[in-house]
């Protein structure tokens, strides 16, 4: 705003005489509404060009759907031709969870750990069974269905559980999906915990969130009790949240004598 | 441009000599060239909604271009879990092209008609070898790559076949690909030819533009040597050539009729 100049002026010629076409005021072709020549937007033909730059970006939106939803493969009726099962194990001697088919060529698509434990005639490859262990039943199940299908109903718990199970099996999209909806689910309550839990599992996104989150707390972090909790466990992570802070800050005094010295 | 009237005139204002807030002139945002009040497109609030609309649907694309290479069946390594196999196979005793390995999983997932051939303890499920009569093997390749990554390299040879073969094996998906990639190589030379095709195969998109072209052309139609060929071998292919271009015209005339009485 400040680089426009006064130069330009547009006026009204009432002299024209003509009385066709003589709405001098602005409407805005998308709200209608009347506005003034200050808080002008676009003129029609960049307007125009606008909708239709949009309307090619929703057919490509369309196009790519229905590609997805050619690709997904049909977790019911392909499950009959399974040539592998997924069983969640239990160290502590529990019932045995019922095996969740599966198919080699699938899982060696979707990750490069059951890539290499497939491929190289490993236990798992002869026997066609994968005991995968740490888990529960609903987790595996609905981590071997977004194998098949892209597709998660998640809540935090189990974001939680995809997490660990991708970073372990290497399938970043599925952490990538994770990390977005936890990164949604972040409060000032559950920080420190996702905080550790990100650094933990190597989760960027949700570290760098919680962070940002942590930060912008300071003056209650020491009487937190995760607090007291990390720093007798991993003194490190409590170091790296300083550190952030004090970035932060520095960053932000660096920007004020920015803008003090242009003002 | 020649709608615009001279009523409004952008004037340069040399005495304003003010430095407040002060100007009227009307700057489009994104092509940075001052409009007149009747060639307005948006306010500025409503610029900036649609900017962030357009960031949102290119999010939107991006997040479904990582779904699609997610879901994409890696073809070459998934290869060795294979458990049937696809052969061209010809009538005319040439030499058998070398078999193409596939999973019926994954065939039953993309077609109905695999579905059906592989889910019911036909020959080909017993077997594991699906014959595929008049169809080359580098099509029939490029077919079954299809299935595992809705990608295909078409020429236009190329998209006659595979449109055969998806009409075939109903993968609706691939045959609307190839429709829309025939629809882009329409031209009057190939018109009639594409018609008659689109007929036979139940192309309706392609069908359509044909037809589009074919009516726009009728002064040339029955000298053209494919019409001859048509006429002789299914007339009612040109019956209803001649009904779209009635149609067409009466449409128009309404249309002219309308236009004409309004003004």
């Amino acid at each position: 705003m400040r680089r426009r100049d006064d130069r330009y002026r547009c006026v009204i010629n009432s002299e024209s005489g003509s009385d066709s076409d003589s709405d001098t005021s602005m409407r805005c072709i998308s709200c209608r509404e009347v506005y003034l020549p200050r808080d002008a937007g676009t003129c029609k033909e960049c307007y125009e060009e606008a909708g239709e730059t949009e309307e090619e970006l929703k057919r490509e939106i369309e196009d790519l759907k229905a590609k997805v939803a050619f690709l997904r493969l049909d977790s019911g009726s392909s499950r009959s031709f399974s040539d592998v099962v997924l069983i969640a194990s239990h160290d502590d001697g529990a019932a045995a969870a019922p095996p969740i088919p599966a198919h080699k060529s699938v899982l060696v698509s979707r990750s490069p750990v059951f890539k290499a434990m497939l491929e190289n005639e490993m236990e798992e490859s002869r026997s066609g069974i994968i005991k995968i262990s740490d888990v529960s039943y609903d987790a595996l199940r609905t981590f071997v269905y977004y194998l098949y299908t892209a597709e998660a109903c998640l809540d935090e718990q189990m974001a939680y559980d995809l997490l660990v199970m991708s970073e372990k099996y290497q399938v970043k999209h599925l952490k990538s999906y994770c990390e977005r909806f936890l990164v949604t689910k972040l409060t000032w309550d559950n920080a420190l915990m996702s905080y550790a839990f990100a650094h933990q599992h190597n989760a960027k996104q949700l570290l760098d969130a919680a962070l940002l989150q942590i930060t912008a707390n300071m003056d209650k972090l020491t009487k937190r009790e995760e607090y007291m909790v990390l720093l007798e466990k991993d003194p490190r992570l409590i170091v790296e949240i300083y550190e952030a802070y004090l970035s932060k800050q520095l960053n932000t005094a660096a920007a004020g004598t920015g803008t003090s010295t242009s003002s």
